[in-house]
């Protein structure tokens, strides 16, 4: 479950106005040996060159308050890995050109290559799903479960309103091995329904099919082999747009016949749970192909894993799901977030995919020499539009975090304690305790108490030159006002106490 | 403090042996559009084409047991900064072009830079420091106290044996703002000192200097202002080669008088503590020098505020620190563990730096389109560098990491009890165990045993036909061997209690 600490602090981290004191830098020959044009005149308010204040078009820094929150949906959807017993594993971000190139089909023209300075041809990972099968065939790994959290890299057209970037987060786990059918698959989409419930994002629903069932499908309306995956594309489309729309890319683009479109129609808009599955096992058709066969009688044991689990209330097998990416051989999923515009709309609306996955047993082989095979399902959650969510909903609310976890601030109230500042704080770090001190020699404690306010520090801890003759020192809680008189052995216990939960 | 927790378990996550079955992909038409030469043919034996199994140069993999030591580093990283009350920020690994160019003096060559695939020119990021300064002055933000840790990259020649790598990870800590002197100079120093301790490297020792000292002692050495910053890069070099050589370079290469070399040898190779700031304060020529003297003044305080600290038995201030890079205006510093080769030995040997930092008050200044400075200092911990020493007294002492965290296994006697295990193991996840099974039909006891010995699972809940019908589960402590029956509504509770620390 993830919570949010709502408190009357800024989203910024101010530290206590400053005294001006001229800079050393001033004094000290520009030490810079700069090659951009105008270098010089940098410094001056009338110079030519202005510098370009801004991060690459897609990418986008993340201030304290956004990685707070971010830290916090990143570390549950860590436990909630680690629950299902995964391992944490890292790959470099670099990969030479090679390892990605032919493994995305359309997509592959989203790469960030680097440019050739002699030496290898590099370019940034486009998902982690292709370093994973990298690193399995190259540490000879059959079978494997793990996570991995990291950046990934598409030069794609950002809309970062909808969370969408060419930096972003995936969150991705992964079960590699040879098993018996649809144990991992099912354990993948509890993985989803897990996370998606213990955020509390609202209703979801997860969609399932099967590239096997979709082939299948293309098989019995006459589709020939070669054409597969481009119709495939084709009907991955069908949440976006209708139909119609569709149905005229197939037969004017794609060059499919309209009665073939027609037949496909038929198939890709239906919907269901397991009566859906029991009634294409009787289709005259489809129960004809073998691999549409294979696809729905493994969709049957999912649904009874599934049952088990108590969780086929959102879970429903979409026959038009069907995923960008090339390397899926088997089960497909994707989870979407349910909107009830009103309250009486009945039709919940989508708002868009937060996970996705799916089976991939022909990666890894294409990673292998000898290219032996080692079949891959895995889940990726789209932490990013998460986080867009979850930062709206801050925003609307009005709430605030706090991005520090200072827990005292130690502060005089008169000139000259400095050194009974410095020795104090150094006793605090000492034990523990998360402490700070303006960076003033003498900050007037007015100043010092409204850096508590603003910051979200709860306790501050007073030494004048009675408590340091007294051996005490002031304990306040920022919150009442109240101050107490700690013996200075005590306040360390004192601090703890007041801090417990 | 970190702490290892030592298990009689492999560095990789083995999975139990597979039942081999079909693989889907078989049946499937190969979905990859590869465009690698004779793509066609790896999936077979005998094809000419062979993948390259490798990460770039200067690049890898961290393994499950890596993963798990780096993160355990990072958290007591963390757990310092926080505890001096920073905030977390996140920037892009990719950053515009121009806003690394110029900043990094000669090292500026090894940054890596993307294609041009049409649109802005971009490079990796070189460091944390010059995007802080690019956050800050985008942000308009005058102080600040952040940390941030994530990867950099450099074209550097590897030497991953030392720790030094292409793409690494930096844990840098910034106090940003116009502030009293040496107050936060101070705090960064104090940080070292805590995460060095903390993690029980061994002895080390934090050679302090500061730039206005150096460009002091050049001035009256009669160097020009225009070779101060190569003469500087030339003293550098004085903890790798001895002085001769870097004399031999500043008459050879930089073109410096016998006479001048000579002057600034008897400098830089000074070190000691404040009796040393006190004699160079009453030297002749230095204490005529304005920069020398504004440095060897915060100096002076520095030392005062590190003794109120209680540190000042591991710092040393060394007049042959200079630190390579350009930005640095102020106080710098560069931490080195020691080691006692063997007890007979007198002088420690170094084993290189694993921490450095220092006060760049100029560089902010240079992305303000009015040149408005914002003075900071800061602190770099090499990660890298005590990850390799942790890895390496890893290896030695034969000690081993799990690197998952479940803490039951669910396991079934005999077969056809798949049900009862997916209905077991679903209410274990729902109460928060983390909890795995084998993804197999049937497998055998002694396999799941197994499964727990090899991988450090505590406990396993056993589930027969008569533990069903008696609504109970055998719970046993793998590494006791003893079973208890445990009502099934009492196992969530029993667990808990078995796993209390």
């Amino acid at each position: 479950m993830l919570r949010l600490v709502p408190l009357a602090a800024g989203w910024l981290l101010p530290v206590g106005p400053a005294v001006p004191r001229l800079s050393p830098a001033r004094a000290w020959p520009l030490p810079y040996s700069g090659f951009l044009p105008g270098r010089a005149a940098a410094g001056s308010a009338g110079g030519g060159w202005r510098p370009v204040l801004k991060t690459p078009k897609g990418t986008r820094d993340h201030p304290p308050a956004h990685t707070v929150l971010r830290d916090r949906l990143l570390a549950a959807v860590v436990t909630c890995f680690k629950r299902h017993g995964a391992a944490a594993i890292d790959t470099p971000v670099l990969e030479l050109r090679e390892t990605l190139m032919g493994k995305y089909g359309e997509e592959a023209k989203l790469i960030y290559e680097l440019q050739d300075q002699g030496g290898e041809l590099l370019a940034l990972r486009y998902d982690l799903t292709v370093p994973f099968a990298r690193y399995l065939a190259m540490n000879k790994i059959t079978n494997m479960k793990r996570y991995h959290i990291a950046k990934v890299y598409r030069r794609d057209n950002p809309a970062t309103t909808r969370g969408r970037y060419r930096e972003f987060y995936q969150c991705d786990f992964d079960i590699a091995g040879q098993f018996d059918p649809m144990i991992p698959d099912a354990e993948c989409l509890k993985i989803v329904h897990e996370i998606l419930s213990d955020l509390q994002l609202g209703d979801f629903v997860i969609k399932v099919n099967d590239r096997r069932i979709l082939n299948g499908i293309f098989a019995v309306c006459g589709i020939p082999e070669s054409k597969f995956i481009t119709t495939c594309c084709t009907v991955d489309k069908l949440d976006k747009v209708p139909w119609e729309e569709v149905r005229s890319e197939m037969v004017g683009e794609k060059g499919l016949s309209p009665e073939a479109a027609d037949h496909i129609g038929e198939y890709v808009q239906l919907h269901g749970g397991l009566e859906l599955i029991e009634q294409l096992l009787q289709d005259p058709k489809l129960s004809q192909n073998k691999l549409a066969k294979e696809g729905l009688g493994d969709m049957k044991l999912l649904f009874e894993y599934l049952t088990l689990f108590g969780i086929t209330g959102k879970i429903s097998f979409d026959l038009s799901l069907a995923r960008g990416l090339d390397y899926y051989t088997g089960v497909i999923f994707e989870a979407v977030l349910l909107q009830q515009e009103n309250e009486h709309v009945e039709e919940p609306v989508s708002v868009g995919s937060v996970a996705g996955g799916g089976r991939y047993d022909g990666l890894v082989g294409m990673f292998d020499p000898k290219g032996r095979k080692v079949p891959c399902v895995g889940v990726s959650i789209g932490i990013e539009r998460i986080f867009s969510i979850l930062e709206q909903r801050m925003k609307a609310s009005g709430e605030k975090v706090r991005t520090t976890e200072t827990q005292v601030l130690v502060a005089t109230p008169h000139k000259h304690l400095l050194a009974a500042r410095l020795k104090l704080i150094s006793e605090l770090w000492g034990a523990g305790i998360k402490a700070e001190m303006l960076y003033k020699k003498d900050p007037k404690l007015l100043k010092q108490l409204q850096y508590c306010e603003d910051t979200g520090i709860p306790l501050a801890a007073i030494v004048g030159e009675q408590e340091l003759a007294d051996g005490v020192v002031k304990l306040r809680d920022v919150a009442t006002r109240v101050e107490v008189d700690i013996p200075r052995e005590k306040l360390v216990d004192e601090i703890r106490r007041r801090l417990e939960p």
